[in-house]
């Protein structure tokens, strides 16, 4: 292997607690600015840009995250995984790194992604979850929940769902899936599968879907929400901690030959 | 329920990461001193004796827990977790509490303690586990593993995996288990039960087990440095955040009529 430049391909896992989300920002640790200090490190000091396939808000964490960035290093794709490992802290695992095709876009050419909002529903709390899980104290109505959950799949405007930061123009996104998966007796995860997401959309339709399972409003309020576009009808957005971006599906595999 | 003073048994879960441990110290977080603190407060700022069952370790967690006190509240037993819920911190929670004899004592009344220690054997280590496993980057030979731990029980003097600062003068305990449970493919947990253990003893006994692990002993060692009763012939002793009280068990039901 020369040190010709090449694209590759990070697989990422992180605990996102300690983080002020993955997008860089002077003076605060960011799993993107985390990475491509890692990378530039092991360039002797030659600056990378990492593009990440989820821009993760603040404290959520990802199991499947998946980001490229172009490299010019003289070692092959297991020896950059190793080295990652050894460098970055225990809260950010580079699952694999491959080279990929020089057109690879971890965002743009990503069809879906898959969060996973995690509630607790334990009396007294899980403190082996507690930075990964909403601790819900109060008894939810799962049916109610799942009646929901069972309406949002579709390709529809979310603008009901976006916070304001949120300045893409074009709401439009397809909702493959959204359902709940009893992990345990008391352990739920709320997983929703799209095209794309808008700024808070997840942590914004678990709030309303929390309101819809504590008996607050019925199931079809969801779809008001969406109908109306207006974030004021919607439930608080549930904190970030909760949240775990699961994974990131491409069409194709980008391998270079 | 009058202030009539009683006695109560707690049954704790807690994430030991920022803590130095079970016992009380001054100036220092400890979860006895949490959990004193907390009592003392429902009471009105009289002070409370908090018994636990196991002295964790600093770093240590626990899933099972179990302490008791005596307390002057006219609380029934569920108002009194539900106060020590609002109260404790995310990382420490209080499963249960019940009104016991007032003979109960949690550490002498208990005829068996289970300390899991869990190996996190992925290559990458998970982030979600960072806090409560070891990452075991080194390949392991499970079956010399399972082989040294299927050694372990009976009744033995244990000094060969007791550490300095330990000063009781008996140190004959019986372990009734001692084995592996594979919890995922790449995660496992080294469970040991016994009627008591000593200072650092399954994080001593852990770190001769990964030694025969990774080949460097075979699997009788492990009854060499028993036999020897000499702590240098063991291996290091493993990290505190690896390990877990998992569980305490009580020969009979002590509860109060």
């Amino acid at each position: 292997v020369s040190a010709v430049p090449r694209r590759i391909r990070l697989d990422l896992a992180y605990d996102g607690t300690g983080y002020a989300g993955w997008q860089v920002q002077p003076g605060r640790p960011t799993i993107q600015g985390s990475l491509e200090e890692a990378l530039a490190r092991l360039q002797g000091g030659a600056a990378v840009r990492v593009r990440g396939a989820g821009r993760t808000d603040a404290g959520v964490h990802a199991r499947g995250q998946v980001a490229d960035a172009q490299v010019a290093l003289a070692i092959e794709d297991a020896g950059i995984t190793h080295a990652l490992r050894a460098i970055l802290p225990a809260a950010i695992r580079v699952l694999t790194v491959r080279t990929v095709d020089d057109g690879f876009h971890a965002r743009h050419d990503a069809i879906a992604k898959t969060y996973a909002y995690y509630v607790d529903r334990s009396a007294a709390g899980d403190p082996f979850l507690a930075r990964f899980s909403l601790h819900e104290r109060r008894r939810l109505d799962l049916d109610a929940l799942d009646e929901a959950l069972a309406l949002l799949p579709g390709r529809r405007d979310w603008s009901g769902f976006a916070s304001s930061p949120c300045v893409v123009a074009d709401r439009v996104r397809t909702m493959s899936a959204a359902r709940r998966v009893s992990i345990r007796p008391t352990l739920d995860a709320l997983a929703f599968t799209a095209d794309g997401f808008l700024t808070h959309m997840v942590r914004n339709l678990v709030g309303s879907l929390l309101e819809i399972g504590v008996g607050r409003a019925a199931p079809p309020r969801i779809l008001e929400v969406l109908a109306s576009g207006d974030r004021r009808l919607a439930g608080a957005t549930a904190p970030a901690h909760g949240l775990t971006l699961e994974r990131v599906d491409y069409g194709v595999t980008m391998r270079a030959p």
